[in-house]
């Protein structure tokens, strides 16, 4: 069953908005993950994960691309590379990521933001879905929107020897700001204790309606919102085969808040 | 193809032991796990998974039960639980628990341990499989042994409201020392990246041949050990449903070194 419910009409966030249902099967509400997101901090930029592959795990989601050349969005089963041109380009079956993040999208739970609720950012939406998700859980989550303004990025593809993602991100990501625009962004609520694996907290990508831009989300300041909640019961990572992920030393603890690097050039 | 290895003979390890097999599908090498260590840790006692769905997970595993009331140990699909009069029963398809891991065991690897190679300590076998062992991957490990001793515990049951399991385990572990046993030990390595979620490092549980005894593992002294190896692809993990697991702080970093706690009633 799915709940839908109007903030503009409730005013306040009531704990009943957090009663999904509950999946039938263990198997249900699974979210894939190839790889771990400190891999990705360490340097490991090359995978052998294929988009047919990744498609057969989720019609929802998102990522990166070998030499980290790009955003990977995913919605209702259709791929988009946003690279550092800031333009969207379909994706072929045969191109291959060193991280990326599905799931069959079910929405349990749907949310409106009208005009009258006034306009709401990054930050706010945050705040409000903070206090509402249960913080031990993971959520997919779908935003359709229309924004006045949305800050993304993307990077340029790296060359070998690869440095850490940080400091490739410092010096190799571009920046946009896309004003007057409808878009759908993809993403995920991830939980603590799960910060070695993904990026925890929230993470967004973006693809405009007209399906031309996007990029990883920084921020917005949006008009309208519709946002529609999947909770995930279990989580599912692959780890890769490859020589640079048995490589890679995963004992430190990296500072994995890829959100916040939002200068650069 | 199962590689057979004698140390006997070898003398040394060799990089061509770690050669294992690829599997044919992304699917195979499955590792389930039930909640995860940290809420364990944090006094998540009680779960809804029932034996039976842990069976339908794999045929092969560890974990507790409700109220940690014991260690469970699973070989070739049979259950068994270590209570803290150091027997070991068997394990009814309806009974539960807070925290469980499980496969499907496929042996890739074989080493064999004979009387000529001298004992062989747990201390040793860790360094050695360590050596051996791609640190960032998980590997599921059967240990067929013929020991001078054993030294292993199983809990007491909790009662509520629960402490942590480290404050449990202080005051209500039952310690044992199994001398000249045969038996088998099943368990798993965990990379340091997965500490949040499972033990990092080795972990066993022990059954005695004649299916009366066993527990957690602490240390042993074996004469002879045949030591199989099962290579994970992936590790899946089940976020509880429970109130107790919604509501448990994880987002501190506990020490989760279950292992070292020997001391004890």
């Amino acid at each position: 069953m799915i709940k839908t419910y109007w903030w503009f009409l409730l005013g306040v966030f009531s704990v009943a908005c957090s009663g999904e249902d509950t999946p039938d099967k263990r198997s249900d509400n699974l979210l894939y993950q190839y790889s771990t997101i400190d891999a990705l901090l360490g340097g490991v930029f090359e995978g052998d994960l294929h988009m047919s592959d990744l498609g057969a795990q989720g019609d929802f989601g998102i990522g990166t691309f070998n030499a980290v050349d790009g955003e990977l969005f995913m919605n209702e089963g259709e791929l988009y590379r946003i690279r550092h041109d800031g333009k969207a380009y379909p994706v072929a079956p045969s191109e291959t990521s060193p991280f990326a993040v599905a799931t069959f999208f079910q929405r349990d739970t749907v949310f409106e933001f009208n005009a009258a609720d006034g306009p709401i950012s990054y930050e706010g939406l945050q705040d409000r879905l903070g206090r509402l998700l249960k913080a031990n859980h993971i959520y997919a989550i779908r935003i359709i929107g229309d924004f006045a303004q949305v800050r993304t990025r993307a990077p340029a593809p790296a060359h070998r020897p690869y440095p850490t993602l940080l400091e490739h991100l410092n010096d190799h990501q571009h920046t946009f700001t896309l004003n007057e625009v409808k878009g759908t962004m993809v993403g995920f609520f991830v939980p603590h204790f799960l910060k070695n694996i993904n990026v925890d907290g929230f993470h967004f990508h973006l693809l405009t309606a007209d399906k031309q831009a996007g990029g990883h989300v920084f921020g917005f300041e949006s008009r309208a919102l519709k946002i529609e909640l999947s909770r995930m019961r279990n989580i599912t990572v692959e780890l890769p085969g490859t020589s640079a992920f048995q490589h890679v030393n995963l004992t430190m603890d990296r500072n994995n808040d890829v959100r916040i690097v939002e200068q650069g050039k």
